[in-house]
């Protein structure tokens, strides 16, 4: 390490172990492996200098962002040097002309989109971590979020990245254009490799006009399957919702514990509709199944709603240790696959509270354990190999937007199968033929 | 050949130079090679036998849809074999619930649509030689097309493909749900890979739900750079539009000689646009520069404005041979790109008519030159080069979705450089350690 920290300006490299070991973990209760120390790089030089020399020592490098994975895909190996993102936050460039930006990977996803909105523009991906989490972690990890269901995953709004590979040489992908078919589509690639192929150290990002109304629709429902039901009319009846999140019952105990939201007792879940048109029919179809219907009518009322989504983590987090999953499954068995949850929770006596974003069939059912346990009971485990299978049967995926890390690993052989693994594995050793960059996860 | 053609069913071989001609080029003029044979392939075990064969025998396999390619990337190379996917035309599933499509490469694109619309969605990429060109070339050249300014383009689209590699073996990548981040994104980097790392042949399609209204207006104007100012003056208000085409004055007169559609004197450059919700505000924007505005009233009167700007390929075609050309530049500088290329045909005195989808800055200059050219001549090519460049300069691309095929290579390097061409043959090896699928082209 003292060549490293040599060769770094001052203060960037962290040894203590009591200092690194908050940067060793995610969100997610992976035990971590002991870094030689933690990099905190606050320019593209610095990258490029650690990653020489890691290259020079075969040294492990686990990228990172603001921690707030939830699959172990930033949790440090033994031996590995942390190579934290988190201080590089400049926005370089900001055209509202050609709707994009131009981002450090450190940039907190809701600090971009509110940057965005001072020009009628915003960005649209928003994981439920949006206030805390980077742009640089949304990229290793495709992130999601609410408003995908119409303006598509991080992917879909990745135009183009400036890369270090394992080596330091600097790479530039993709454009600055809507449009561009010239060779393959490495920003792609590397949207979702969860740091396994290079260190994205710049971004060029697409944003969207913010749309001129938008209306919010609140249904409570004395049924899962009801909810479920109301999903699939709004999305056949062509409604085009904005954002379609759907809480269970569980889920909405524990904000009420903490938020007193006056939850009735007959209500088992709670769908929240957003669209970009009169919400009338929306509503309406709400309505046929719910035992309670509201429609904001002013932009206080639709924030407060959203809200109350977006402590649904968090207020579970209240009430013991989370496993966090991420099935996604065609939305036409969203209902089925509701049922296979509720299904286990019961046969395995679990606690799972599950949360939605319905309107692309990609559900969290939260695995809530006792604090204090240093890892999930077996019952736990065993209840969501039930959970992954399931999703698998119905033709779905173990994560629609938290990626593999380390917690899903070994159940990657059911979805990806020995030829797809073959192609991984040849493509991470065009990239990184030492295996240095995240070395075990995601692949 | 000889074992090919007993390998497989009876009829699926065609050899005679004189039939085999017609599947060995595309809509360009690149010379092609002569193949030793073209299979026209009915079921996915034809391209199995196919490609096992020619794994065997170390024989370049050159993938074909319709041959409507602009960039020459079906072009045959001598020795070849020719694989047609052009009678595979299954439409193997099509899930209203679900919103997607499972359909095999020869379906021709507008085909899938009008089934779509059964069930009020639509396919949205429309390249336009939707009406003759097949899913599966507009997967090997992620087509874009007039609606993709709102929809995306092809990639947006693909959800997961049944791939058949060099050695035979069968791939399944990505899936059937609306998000999925389990390992590398196989399924994008296929796309737009021109035929240079497997055979596409079946694609899980996202389809969208039709919209409800569809307002068209179509606005004339003195000035190219008029239209190009009403163009971003739409974006920059937030319009939102689903399809922004702009014609010049050349595209116009080939029209109005074929099709008599009463083209003024004046009018240099038409725009047509249309939206999803009122179309005022659109029409109000273009009445501040244009000489005439029309809105549609009528979904006929809507059809017969966007089938104007469907004959503009047709119609130079019509009046002499054309390199078609496919530069896309950020938005903001649409105007100064078309400026650019006004003046490279002054500069060489060459014809050029440009139509762009100018809602994602993709421009189309055709550069026409005399029929009975076996090749465009030197100066066409010397106002080809100094159009390519100036896109570059202007921080755009060579090509926003024809793709790089036979016609681009040799301005490839300008663009990708020697890193980017460097991880692109890394790529290439991983699925083609032969190099037998399609040689020569995209990298």
């Amino acid at each position: 390490m003292h060549d490293l920290i040599a060769a770094l300006p001052e203060g960037r490299v962290l040894t203590d172990p009591d200092v690194t070991e908050s940067y060793a973990r995610d969100r997610t209760f992976v035990p971590p492996g002991r870094p030689l120390g933690v990099v905190l790089a606050q320019t593209r030089d610095d990258v490029v200098t650690t990653l020489r020399w890691a290259t020079e020592n075969r040294v492990p490098v686990v990228p990172r962002g603001a921690g707030t994975g939830l699959a172990g895909g930033a949790t440090a190996t033994d031996g590995s040097v942390v190579l934290s993102l988190a201080r590089m936050t400049a926005i370089r460039e900001l055209s509202p002309q050609d709707e994009i930006a131009v981002v450090e990977p450190g940039v907190i996803t809701a600090d971009l989109d509110r940057a965005a909105r001072e020009h009628g523009l915003m960005y649209a991906p928003d994981p439920s971590s949006y206030e805390i989490s980077t742009i640089g972690g949304n990229l290793a990890t495709n992130a999601g979020g609410l408003r995908c269901v119409k303006y598509g995953v991080t992917r879909d709004s990745a135009l183009g990245l400036e890369v270090v590979l394992a080596d330091g040489r600097i790479l530039d992908t993709g454009r600055r254009t809507m449009k561009g078919v010239t060779g393959y589509d490495l920003t792609g690639l590397f949207v979702g490799s969860e740091g396994t192929l290079g260190v994205i150290t710049a971004a060029t990002l697409r944003l969207r006009r913010v749309p001129r109304e938008v209306h919010t629709v609140a249904a409570e429902f004395m049924s899962l399957r009801d909810a479920a039901a109301a999903v699939s009319a709004i999305i056949a009846a062509g409604c085009q919702p904005s954002l379609l999140e759907l809480m269970d019952r569980t889920t909405l105990e524990a904000i009420d514990d903490w938020k007193n939201i006056g939850l009735e007792p007959q209500t088992r879940a709670m769908l929240i509709a957003q669209c970009e048109g009169p919400p009338d029919e929306m509503a309406a179809l709400c309505e046929e199944t719910a035992s309670f219907v509201a429609v904001s009518s002013t932009p206080e009322e639709a924030a407060e709603l959203i809200g109350i989504r977006r402590l649904a983590y968090q207020a579970k987090e209240r009430i013991g240790q989370c496993l966090v999953e991420d099935v996604c499954v065609p939305r036409s068995v969203l209902p089925d696959m509701i049922s296979r949850i509720e299904e286990a929770a019961a046969r395995h006596e679990v606690t799972i509270a599950t949360v939605a974003h319905a309107g692309d069939g990609n559900l969290h059912p939260v695995f809530i354990f006792e604090r204090g346990l240093a890892k999930p009971p077996a019952e736990v485990w065993a209840a969501a190999d039930e959970v992954f299978r399931a999703a698998l049967d119905l033709g779905g995926t173990l994560t629609g937007e938290h990626g593999v890390g380390l917690l899903k690993k070994r159940w990657l052989g059911l979805e990806a199968g020995p030829l797809v693994t073959e192609l991984h594995q040849g493509i991470k050793q065009v990239f990184d033929p030492l295996g240095i960059l995240n070395p075990g996860k995601a692949i």
